[in-house]
């Protein structure tokens, strides 16, 4: 290490600091990538995890690996607990406190609850791999409990509900049908299909809002032909251990609720940064995302209210492609500040957005282009995230699992895995 | 299910009952499979998994997958508590009680300590998938601890500490020394790999004691050349959160220490059973492996003392092939009992032993033949391993895994995920 460069501190290891870490990488500066993981996690296939249909290690892929070949940059398995801007430090939950010239601050958001009484106790969110890992247990654990004792579940039909009809639970309601389905086919587990329920709920009155209506429209009659229920326009107003109440006074029993009813920044370290606040608690960042009177810190992906840029009204979406962009921007900045070049006010280029619906269906919205659906989205979609995916392992790995699944609806890593044994007892 | 069929109850999913299982599918019997996991472990892979050369997934297989195509078998995902003997009941954890007109005990064993103080707080064991996993986050977070702090490990030179010699202990000992190799080349951790050790040791004075002299020569050798410091005819006499106290008083710190220093029945179910009980609290079976006096309630396995066979002295060693034979046969009585063929008395096969000690050098001992060491032995082990794992997709991926980390020592699965983000703090 050389003394005399400027020491670069990355808060974050997900797609946003990643971006900001592979542009310096390389460069005449030290840089030091903090995260509480030892890995990267690929989050748009987290409901894949949480479904059982992709092992966790197929989505996550070790920080070190990907900068073997760095040597400006270092890895440090810490959690950021705190960050003076004034005297430029990070301090860490071992103790130590890192100094920085440049800090980017990339430490995304958290599970949204709105202060909906009981959902943060018994709602599973669906964000870092420890929630998918979770949200899978209790799904096969639910699975295994009904087969055990159908007469607790309505005769053999639990229902599961899931919260927010955004990417994220669209996608989780689907593959959860698929779960079922082929946990009565392959697997024998005692459910009457006929019964057993999935509910998708939303506030708002269509599915997929970033989306064109047309998206929304496919993906509901889509959603309801595999057999989910799709409740819009519909709030809910408490989560217990049996279930949801709905604003109307209405109860929908549920063996596993899903939270995929949006993220905050509020309780993050980015919270604690000085400065304005957009929506959600999104940290106010300058054209060059860094934050107002300090020009060193940069606030990047979901913790930022991140501009679209210049002309354009309102911030970015919570989005991979966001986070990616804007990482990349605030180290250019970084190394602009150092004699490179300097770039212009961060501007969002929209390369289109997907979901996918289950098996052989997807959308796909290309930016002024044409939505495309069905097997074609979907082949879309696939395509797209295997090239996203980072490391040449898990992309193989990835591929053989899910064209196995294809092949024949195998079982995927139906593992119930927990960190201790199932408790010793009497 | 046809309610005049007999029920037959099998307590665990491991290679004794499985086997017992899969002798009994699509016979005219009902049998219900209990185990607290919803998936089979494959034991003799372990350690890889804890030496991050293999996903958890990689050496677990869903117990529904196995038996999708048999009808008369159920799959029971609960713990079994205990067993009434007399009125032919089996007590699960979740209240039920499933009676029996034969059962197969197949709980297997725990891990020994022996008594030695702070051996079960503060060594890791090495029986279970959770163990494995558990132990991998502890050595990976060990190593990311000695980067991020080196002077707190004697200037970046921890020592791990394994304690037994039989084929676990070896296995993970010459895993390990690979494990370090590579962080220190390819991660590179801020490591002294000149001092940074692996101590294995033991009470007796020869490694691998079920094998032929030649073959302890051959693998202590194999170790050392490795760096590996073996020390035999050394016991433990205290475990503590700093490192191990020898019986001579000896001190030596330890990041991580491993415990394979054998395995007791103690603890267990089986050891609530009726009857005589061998060493390590291995239950008395009869030559037809069943309870003296209960010719219905078999025990097979590492929770057995299974004969080695008529004119042939003490018991088996506790091996996967002694599980699965046992297994086997106690469902061979059990169908003799509804007027089957009746198999003679027990008698254990040996089809050889093996153990690895590294990248192309193993150990493999056949029956009344030749001890074969190094590459071969190593190419047997390979394919003998791949041969012996549950089902297709597994073997596929562990196929490629390997393949691919011995082309170019790549990362394997190298991640510390555990059922908690890094807690929250202030």
């Amino acid at each position: 290490m050389d003394g005399s460069r400027p020491k670069v501190v990355i808060i974050g290891g997900g797609f946003a600091g990643l971006s900001a870490a592979r542009t310096l990488a390389g460069e005449a500066v030290e840089v030091t990538l903090v995260d509480r993981h030892n890995f990267h996690t690929f989050q748009p296939l987290l409901y894949q995890v949480a479904t059982a249909g992709l092992d966790p290690a197929d989505v996550a892929y070790p920080i070190r690996t990907i900068f073997r070949k760095a040597p400006n940059l270092t890895f440090r398995h810490a959690r950021a607990v705190s960050v003076d801007v004034e005297g430029r430090t990070v301090d860490l939950d071992d103790g130590e406190s890192l100094p920085y010239d440049h800090l980017v601050v990339a430490t995304g958001a958290a599970a949204a609850f709105f202060a909906v009484p009981g959902a943060a106790e018994h709602a599973r969110p669906l964000y870092t791999l420890a929630d998918a890992r979770r949200l899978r247990n209790d799904l096969l654990g639910c699975l295994e409990d009904v087969d055990a004792h159908p007469e607790r579940f309505d005769g053999g039909a639990p229902t599961f509900v899931v919260v927010g009809g955004g990417p994220t639970g669209v996608e989780t309601a689907g593959a959860l049908v698929e779960l079922l389905e082929m946990s009565v086919r392959h697997d024998r587990l005692r459910l009457d299909p006929e019964r057993t329920r999935v509910v998708l709920l939303d506030g708002v009155d269509r599915l997929l809002t970033p989306f064109d209506p047309s998206a929304s429209r496919y993906t509901e009659e889509t959603l309801r032909a595999r057999g989910v229920a799709v409740r819009l326009g519909t709030t809910v107003a408490e989560v217990t251990a049996a279930g949801v109440r709905l604003a109307d006074g209405e109860w929908i029993p549920a063996g596993v609720v899903i939270w995929a009813g949006g993220v905050t920044v509020e309780g993050t370290l980015a919270a604690r940064l000085p400065g304005g606040r957009g929506r959600g608690g999104r940290v106010t960042v300058t054209p060059g995302l860094s934050l107002e009177g300090h020009p060193e810190v940069f606030v990047v992906g979901d913790a930022a209210a991140v501009p679209l840029g210049p002309g354009r009204e309102g911030p970015a979406p919570q989005l991979a492609q966001v986070a990616m962009q804007s990482g990349r921007h605030a180290a250019l900045r970084i190394l602009a500040a150092r004699g490179g070049p300097t770039p212009g006010p961060f501007r969002y280029r929209d390369k289109g957005i997907m979901a996918t619906v289950g098996r052989r269906a997807a959308v796909a919205q290309l930016p002024r282009g044409p939505v495309v659906t069905g097997t074609l989205g979907w082949l879309a979609w696939l395509g797209l995230h295997l090239v996203y995916l980072v490391g040449f392992r898990n992309r193989v790995v990835v591929l053989v699992n899910w064209f196995w699944r294809y092949l024949n609806w195998a079982s995927g890593p139906r593992l119930i895995v927990t960190d201790l044994d199932r408790e010793e007892g009497p």
